[in-house]
């Protein structure tokens, strides 16, 4: 649809990058997956595979890759950016030496900066010329995504033609995109998410039940909502597919690797133990710090927030923090809300 | 609390009346449990066991039951109902009979009358004398309450007075009951997550994973809200415990019989099979025709009601109501509720 040579370029070969990559290459999309590293690049080339993340899948045949970003940016009309918070101002940087003001710059992190607080779109705006940015958000657990599962996302921006760009290369494909203005709603929720997801976790490791976890994802919903409208968010994207559905889908889901560190800290596992036996990021165990900071600023009350930074921080154990959350009084469901 | 006798006299031995008599008596309050079959009454009364509806479980012995419903109407301070939609008008007559204007009257039935449409609330309005009404609702699978894991629930009326009576009589138990003024709109919740949770019960049957899962809570949460709004209620309550909570546990149990429906549609069986095979009801096949009533009465474009009510009423294949539901456009995911 462009005159650029490629309709997108996905940066970064994690597991939800070489999802959303080979999502649009087999819809058809010119679509091309930058790696860091060169014998990945030539594996998903040569062999149409990511064994390292994306073990088992055939990838789309039509798709691309390459390990050098300064080609493969200036031939992009939309640069989609799918890397760990920790890289990310490093990968943006990058991305900056090359990009010119009318691309279009999306991205998919779920994280906050550590040290800064800053949203990933935040740092897109610093480190690039881009104004057009967007965020892409929801409930899309790579392994599904790959499996071709009908699977839900938000495309978020101030811009029309950045949610009808994004929407338009997913058309027809099996990840249903639906467009929303909210940017700092949508990327409070993907972050936030992480955070009650471990706490959903460490609910099954008590060995509590499904009314338990409910009344969990429902009173962090109402948290992550409060958050997010206090730092500029709508209070209507936290009951849609950035905020509740992918709090659903990551609470619900053994495959979420916060929802594992929860579980295990609920058994009773030092964190310690738990973070060093992990080979990928959990991003809830930052993010935790970093809500706690804010909500000291802002002075909010969000129990479960706290409750999950004091089993963190503070060595407070599992138990104890889900013992110390029943007991504070239950008043109006919505008050918080309400009358903000 | 009260100067009569019971500070409670709950209505219905079914899971979910028992799971409440029994908590409430294990918090300390004079509670009483009403059943149809003095048998089962004679079985709380002397062995602390209800094997029908709430089997293995230790009652506590506190509790006290009757067959008889006149004595103990008048005794209570609160009558909280909780019989199955179908029987609930003759229930509430014959309450009627009984009940004196200054008792407080709720109830936990999550349904809606077949043919008149009605919530169970004005059902109460129109067969009792009581003003004082409220409605008990939330993510409360009766057999984790039984086993005391914590759980949270909404008492909703529109008088302060009948909320502050629910949350005295459970403050302190395993139970956390919030307070809320939307009647409406925690009635609707109650009801319609039944259809939603059908409809999830198909996604696992068709062995979709929870990506698609989430795309349809998050979906069927905005119908819910959608259809909550048009009838009076308030959007803020569906993102809640009477909503999204209710959705949540309702759609992630398996111990949700709307959700095993679902299941088996979703495996390709044939309606009458399921429901032929049943010994309990699921309220959700009623629900889906009502609120499919209503939607065509009102106007409302529900895309996943209509589809369940297509598989229920029309034999529309499970496999084929999905792909059709897929098939649409996804276009501004709140536009349904942000200019309403």
């Amino acid at each position: 649809v462009s005159k650029r040579a490629l309709d997108v370029l996905v940066v970064g070969g994690g597991s939800f990058g070489t999802a959303l990559a080979h999502v649009l290459a087999a819809n058809g999309r010119r679509a091309r997956l930058w790696v860091r590293r060169p014998e990945i690049a030539a594996e998903v080339n040569e062999r149409h595979t990511n064994t390292a993340y994306a073990p088992g899948a055939a990838l789309a045949p039509a798709l691309t890759a390459t390990a050098e970003l300064a080609p493969s940016v200036r031939e992009a009309a939309v640069v989609l950016v799918a890397v760990p918070s920790r890289a990310f101002r490093e990968v943006a940087a990058a991305l900056g030496e090359h990009l010119e003001g009318d691309q279009i710059l999306v991205h998919g992190t779920k994280g906050i900066e550590l040290g800064t607080g800053k949203r990933m779109s935040e740092i897109l705006r610093e480190e690039t010329c881009c104004l057009k940015i967007g965020v892409l958000s929801g409930p899309s657990l790579a392994a599904e995504v790959m499996a071709g599962h009908p699977a839900g996302a938000l495309v978020a921006s101030r811009f029309d033609e950045v949610v009808a760009a994004v929407q338009r290369l997913f058309a027809g494909s099996w990840l249903r995109v639906y467009g929303g203005r909210d940017v700092v709603g949508t990327e409070v929720g993907g972050s936030f998410k992480n955070v009650i997801a471990l706490a959903a976790g460490v609910v099954d490791g008590l060995g509590l039940g499904d009314n338990t976890k409910a009344l969990l994802v429902t009173r962090g919903l109402s948290e992550m909502a409060q958050f997010g409208v206090a730092l500029g968010g709508e209070v209507f994207t936290f009951g849609g597919l950035a905020g509740v559905g992918d709090l659903v889908a990551t609470c619900a889901s053994e495959l979420s690797r916060n929802h594992q560190v929860g579980e295990r800290l609920g058994k009773g596992e030092p964190l310690e133990a738990i973070l060093a036996s992990l080979t990928h990021v959990a991003e809830g165990v930052p993010t935790a710090r970093a809500v706690h900071q804010q909500a000291l600023r802002r002075r909010l009350d969000l129990p479960i927030a706290a409750a999950v930074h004091a089993v963190i921080a503070d060595g407070t154990r599992a138990r104890d923090a889900v013992k110390a959350l029943m007991a504070r009084p239950a008043g109006d469901e919505l008050a918080q809300l309400r009358y903000r």
